[in-house]
């Protein structure tokens, strides 16, 4: 994939092997089945998009209906993982810890969502970007009390986002 | 591990094998070596921890110092992945979805610390509550109009808080 780093990139040698493995718990459905046409960020659509949780795991949303907002992780992929400094006309050349891109070491997103309601085991959310059958890792509720800094600040980040 | 189940827990048969593979890409420091230690959560201390990258991602931290706080995802690789349903004292009987418990079918924890300093591949945070040694997944700048949601509500939790 070498080919694909853009100048001012730096890749490096990642380990041989994984130290731990984790499940894809269901899929995620969105509008977006091409990269172009994913929102900037998540903030960027409100787009209803569905979390489609493994049945296997149907019990582990009992209380989740109480919660208005959730943290999705999921995982991207379809991304390299071996960039440590990136280059993109939004944010220039930037290490790897400093952007929210899907190119990373492990390349698991991140994103707060709006539940409007669950179904079974199918979830309905506002505040997704990713990919249409993204696969799900993770839900936790959004606790206000240690997951909300209303004046963070990215001081690289003239839009104050990703 | 079934002994170790309570009253009214669920346990699940997970998968036979994982889907995908994650890197331990540093270690995190803290003063808590037995779990009963550690503070009940996340703003529970202002102990100063450190986050020891492995210097072979050292590049991508060239922009994070103009962080204020950060998204720190570590894995909590002594804890059980197969409850669906959890039982305990403070949050009573709720599905692993509804809480932030290590216990999960990806025990991938998220901190949202204050960045302190770098020095070289150490970061020096305020806001964690793992276990000294716990391995560490990702780095990620914290952007305020994304990630904070000042008015979110865990309906079930009294304390709004896990």
């Amino acid at each position: 994939m070498d080919e694909d780093i853009r100048p001012g990139e730096i890749a490096v040698t990642l380990p041989e092997t994984f130290d731990a493995g984790v499940y894809f718990i269901g899929r995620i459905r969105t509008p977006w089945t091409r990269r172009e046409d994913c929102p900037r960020n998540a903030r960027g659509s409100d787009a209803v998009c569905t979390i489609e949780l493994d049945p296997r795991y149907a019990a582990a949303l009992d209380g989740v209906a109480t919660c208005t907002h959730l943290i999705i992780f999921y995982f991207m992929d379809r991304a390299r993982r071996d960039l440590v400094v990136q280059v993109s006309r939004h944010s220039g050349r930037r290490g790897t810890f400093a952007l929210r891109s899907p190119v990373r070491p492990n390349p698991i997103a991140m994103s707060v969502v709006t539940l409007l309601r669950i179904e079974d085991t199918t979830l309905f959310v506002i505040g997704l970007d990713c990919l249409d059958g993204t696969p799900l890792i993770d839900i936790k509720p959004y606790f206000a009390t240690v997951d909300s800094v209303p004046d963070a600040v990215v001081g690289w980040s003239k839009s104050g986002n990703e």
